[in-house]
């Protein structure tokens, strides 16, 4: 089996559901099955057990949720300091408003955790310009999702960003199938 | 007076006509005046010269321009090393497509100039959120044009990208005003 | 007067020792105070009341604080959505190890928190390079002291950090002074 | 045979060297050759006949040198927005000096540089923290050499540098090994 754990944390429900697409586009890769945990439950075994982590989070103030890092500074960080993860495949997703029409932070997000992502020694898997739903839903480090309109009005996610999201789970699933086990890294 | 140095470069005229429009804005302000100058024209002494510089970039592959990072690198670096700017202000903006509909890598564009704006110590005005515009033409590190739809196709400039753009320029000409001649920085 | 309120976390105490630094810098100047305030502590009210924010963070895993995200997130994003705080003045500061010799992640734990100093439209105070302490605690966007060295043992903060630390402080409460109450910002 | 190409510029042979060492690591790798060019010279034939690409500057006012920009702007962009390099490996590395003792813009060097790298559908690698040499030549992004100290006077590399960088080249070389031919990206 190859197994991606899903990190994320969910204020009114667009990254939950953001997650959720990328926990099916696993699924539809052979061997391959998808563990979703919150920010607030997930553990370090979980970590330990995965072959691939991804990390997605909502933008707030122009970069990652609170709970995201509360999880990072608390448990990755022991699991850096062991070299624990070293090896395995990560990615990461966030979801944002339209305001500002120009991702208003989510890159930003998003290298917040990949810096995280990258400190573990995590091989990163961006996401593709030609992947399905990139033209509304991509960012060259991950799928975004936007869930409010240019007036911070809720509008609910995109199926294309759902598109995005779920062939991002897949190539995931993909990579860590090739890459497990294989012990690649100097130490 | 109040002078306020913009320096850009342009591929197809949208980086051009955000540039124009802020320094359209600075010339609202009361004594002051804008210069436009591509990054293939401006001198060191246009800088020297100059109470506030703001730094303009089409998005290219995620970051600056190679002409602007040129400037950068053979004019700035000098200024920088000598301390010649340090204490004016300072300020960025960029144009992007729509394509993935989240910024495209507009933020680290901003960012790449921005770091050049810190090392050459001079005080970053921001835009705020409740500026005219914003919701269509706004990121936290300056205005944002959108030239481009979701599938890459020129659509121009929305009118509101150009109104928060001017308005970043009256900005930045009011902080530049109030700082200049006042030597707030330890040395 | 003018105010300039402190936040900060810290696990081992040289965030705390690089924010009391700050502030003594604040305190050298004619008419400033400082107020220093954990991120578990600060209220709403203390930001309202400053003339200018600084944001203080040990560096975790290549990002800012968990602490310091929480008050960003629970904080500052409503006051964000008001509009409270725009005009006021904003800088930054964080503590790392000597690890890897080139940051360890300290540059983006600085911008994490100064995309936040950003969203809430305040004017910001990057760290010149002629700053005294700059060689050894100095990055252009803020200072930065080592608490530990190359092989990750504690060594303390060194007298420059502490040194540049100050001159931040001083060259903050300066800038603010000349911007409060001057409401600059177009809305 | 699994092909690495490294395409970096050089003011005064610091990065040169970090390039050659990073060419060193790649040749220990069973069937890996590197190619070395700058990057005035290098071509898109070059980029297209590869199995992973690494890039490498100098550190100049805290991003990239202008003349690998120039080549990201006028010869990767076109590969883009043909997808002709997606699915391959990617890495980076800097060299900058000690001034400032906590990278001096080596973080925000390294990211304008991935940004191209995550844009063209590179699966990226980082610099695991165990790697030999890491705790004076390390940063999660990738190697990161020093070639002057404190207070910019030129002091060469160290060997510890070196040794992560051929670390580096070498740990690219394998994952491109295993990576190569599978297509795992979603279209």
């Amino acid at each position: 089996m190859t197994k991606v754990l899903i990190i994320y944390a969910s204020d009114y429900g667009s990254t939950k559901k953001m997650a959720e697409a990328v926990a099916e586009g696993v699924k539809t890769v052979a061997g391959a099955e998808a563990l979703l945990r919150t920010a607030e439950t997930v553990t370090a075994d979980e970590m330990l057990a995965a072959e691939a982590i991804i990390f997605g989070s909502p933008v707030h103030m122009g970069s990652v949720d609170w709970r995201v890092k509360k999880v990072i500074d608390t448990i990755c960080s022991g699991m850096w300091m062991k070299n624990l993860l070293t090896g395995k495949v990560g990615a990461v997703f966030a979801t944002g408003s339209g305001f500002g029409d120009s991702g208003g932070g989510a890159e930003l997000t998003l290298l917040s955790m990949l810096t995280n992502v990258a400190e573990l020694g995590l091989i990163i898997v961006p996401l593709p310009k030609n992947t399905p739903g990139y033209p509304q839903g991509g960012m060259q480090w991950g799928p975004v999702g936007r869930s409010a309109d240019l007036n911070l009005n809720p509008t609910g996610l995109s199926d294309d960003s759902l598109v995005a999201a779920r062939h991002h789970g897949a190539n995931v699933a993909r990579v860590a199938d090739v890459i497990k086990e294989k012990n690649l890294f100097a130490k």
